[in-house]
């Protein structure tokens, strides 16, 4: 980006602006759009809660239960669901400080089992995925991300950031939410 | 029921198969059919994980972490959800002991925030209630629902039996699933 003749200070707030948001995992900003979401009452989307085994609890008198002995369970799912103009949704955040590509391994096999299961029962499904190097965050439709899952079995083992871009719709950042990434289901929609 | 002429064997095994039944809680037969409807490919519903915040966790060498203290949190949803025939399903599951009513307030300030948020967003939303006096079980509509909770604001706090079999869908018990309710959320379809 040129930084003359932009006014400096313009300059420097943009930095910082996107200095903060490098530092919040993009899983935040979801939650938060979701939080946004839903007190504005565009979407209602929530994030599963970590499944957890719970081996031992105490109930003290007078005091809430603790849990003094449990570990965390394989979830089966993926991590977000919820309903959009009527679509049941369901996606996936990743994030990636790679330099050229994304490595398709760290989509894991019951995220793709889960989320080809729901594609093929007409749910919306995709995954988020943030490039940390380009601070670009992007919408992956499930579908697409298919071909290069496939590609994977006897080829390439990562998506390169350009496939990303191509086949991916860009989430423009914003103020508020700062992820509007229900945009890109919508320009997602209309592609469809 | 009449127990004759029916053969004494075959009112035995009603009578062994409806003492399990009765044993069962409802969430558990619920749990069973989603893993027979997943299995068969014909809709997708899990239960959440209950939310709990972990506040110590331990990371023993060469075993997998342990989590040391950790509280149950409020949930913000209900413990249902996924996508039948396209559609976004959400829902609760309740059970009563009562013997000719059911108590409107175990249905709970957030669950009816949420499901009444879900059913204007144009999702399936309903409860599953077992009266266990009559070992049945029934699919509640919300929007049916909402009635009695606008009754129980200055009325009646509860709806009895007979109101809950009048505004809800039989679930009939059979074999593969034992609780097949979504043979019930087909007949509520056809009545919406």
């Amino acid at each position: 980006m040129v930084d003359y003749p932009i006014p400096k200070k313009k300059a420097v707030k943009r930095k910082s602006s996107s200095k903060k948001r490098r530092g919040m995992a993009l899983e935040k900003l979801v939650d938060e759009a979701n939080r946004f979401y839903l007190e504005h009452d565009k979407a209602i989307i929530h994030k599963k809660p970590t499944p957890i085994q719970t081996v031992n609890v105490d109930y003290p008198a007078r005091e809430k239960a603790k849990i003094t002995e449990a570990y965390y369970r394989k979830p089966s799912t993926t991590d977000y669901n919820g309903i959009y103009k009527g679509f049941y949704i369901d996606f996936d955040v990743k994030e990636t400080s790679h330099k050229t590509s994304y490595a398709l391994k760290n989509i894991h096999e019951h995220q793709i089992e889960h989320l080809s299961r729901v594609k093929r029962h007409g749910g919306l499904t995709f995954i988020l995925i943030h490039v940390k190097r380009e601070d670009a965050s992007f919408l992956l439709p499930f579908e697409r991300l298919e071909k290069y899952l496939e590609r994977a079995k006897t080829g390439r083992k990562s998506m390169t950031f350009a496939e990303i871009a191509a086949e991916g719709f860009r989430i423009e950042e914003g103020y508020r939410p700062r992820l509007d990434y229900l945009r890109a289901v919508d320009t997602y929609l209309k592609n469809k």
